[in-house]
């Protein structure tokens, strides 16, 4: 059986549908506005009105929304219509917590929960090359692979435990973000050295760290250039505090994510929310008379 | 003109040497402990027993030493005969000051120093994968980019001011410790999660972070295996100190850099010094009381 539900049609939805629909699944799709659907659905897709109608008793609904609440809202209003032998393959950026919350919701109804969520952006998902973080109960994992490959280039199976895939993921943003404080910093030491900030990046990227975090948003902190943003800082420090709150409750000190946290915090009082997060490293350029 | 003089035959500077006469140099090398030089003499190198006699008045002298008091002593050994015209290639991880104080010590003796730290281990030298950085006078930088290009895969122009390939250098190695203590407090949390920490540092070094750094890092930080030492902890220290002193007199805050300084003066302070520089986890790791 080939058929999925797929609620979330937002940037990283639409194209992980249009893949689906490519490797022959037949694919409900459901969004609170319903207007993004209308491409999928000339590409094959069956549109769906309520949560609920996309999911079909037993079977398997994959969730792309965009924060916590907005996760829990849609699994309850379609938990009791996928019920027993169901799967919910849920695959949003989500706190630890709440994929513990909800695994226990779906078990109370006999299905299951598997937490996967991704790293990669929009043309990483058009170009089936996310990687995918798999978390929650052996079968269920197993039933849901052929969906994932079909979205991604590699799945990694974290753990039994629900909410594992989730600190991974966070744990990534925490790294990115350390990645970006480490470069604003260092860029800042070349500029006031004299050193063109725009030729330290470059070197950094092109000797030790040719990878792509290092590459991209070492050319936004060289070139102080935080508009557009891919990524809004809101959510990095939505996601540090996710960090935080993990490491408060497992008894890890972390005091490099604490002071991200603390940059973050500052560029939002700053008004800087809806910027790039790299533009955290605008604390950094205005403390050393940069900016 | 093909020939130049070499001192300093340790881990980096025996294959430099041996490419050097590969590329059809003639080479004079010198070395204090004399035993080093015997390989590259069967290789067709000329040894000498004193500094001032690897060089010629007006030609090319490149170092490779432990440090900055080694690089100012064989200096002030060779500098006179060096003489007007003569150019010191100073290939040793140094402080930017002590490429200052060389860079007039030259001055004063109508020769020209050039700055031009690397990054690579001796496995890089060794297969002429260096990636080399430059700075000093441009005629200067030119004339001996022949050198730099018979032992690195590509060269960067960094600066006309001699500190400032130091300070790029220290930089790099700066974002290279930022990334050791992002990943030790992110593996932490995983392993707090239940998650195999070395599956974490997979996940990371195969989709976020596929370079080098993380990949080589990231296995001793899962691993918790921090010897035999590559770079050792007390180097590291040394060279952040570097880092906040530049920081301090050029007037740039960089918390990053202070929190990894407090790191590794723990570090040494519990006897670490001669550990591997990623022995700075240990702090993280002690204090989630997962040592």
């Amino acid at each position: 059986m080939k058929e999925v539900g797929f609620i979330g049609l937002g940037s990283m939805g639409v194209p992980m549908v249009q893949n689906l629909l490519k490797e022959g699944f037949r694919v409900k799709v459901y969004n609170r506005t319903p207007e993004k659907a209308s491409g999928l659905v000339e590409a094959g897709a069956q549109q769906v009105y309520h949560p609920s109608e996309a999911a079909a008793a037993g079977g398997i609904v994959i969730t792309m929304v965009s924060n916590d609440q907005a996760l829990q809202e849609v699994t309850h209003a379609f938990a009791d219509q996928l019920g027993a032998g169901g799967v919910h393959l849920s695959m949003s950026t989500v706190s630890p917590e709440t994929s513990r919350q909800l695994a226990l919701y779906h078990q109370e109804r006999g299905s299951e929960y598997v937490a996967s969520p991704v790293f990669g952006r929009p043309e990483a998902a058009a170009a089936q090359k996310l990687f995918i973080l798999s978390s929650g109960p052996r079968e269920a994992k197993e039933r849901v692979q052929p969906l994932q490959e079909a979205l991604g280039q590699r799945v990694f199976d974290i753990s039994e435990e629900p909410g594992g895939a989730n600190v991974i993921k966070l744990g990534g943003n925490f790294m990115i973000m350390a990645a970006m404080e480490a470069m604003a910093e260092a860029f800042n030491l070349a500029e006031k050295s004299g050193i063109d900030r725009n030729l330290a990046a470059e070197v950094y990227a092109s000797t030790l760290f040719n990878c792509t975090v290092y590459q991209g948003y070492g050319k936004m902190i060289a070139g102080k250039a935080f508009e557009p943003a891919g990524f809004q800082l809101g959510l990095g420090l939505k996601d540090c505090n996710l960090v935080l709150q993990e490491a408060n409750s497992l008894q890890t000190p972390m005091p490099l994510a604490s002071l991200l946290h603390d940059r973050l915090l500052a560029s939002a009082a700053k008004g800087r929310a809806q910027q790039d997060w790299s533009a955290l490293a605008r604390i950094a350029l205005e403390e050393a008379g940069l900016e």
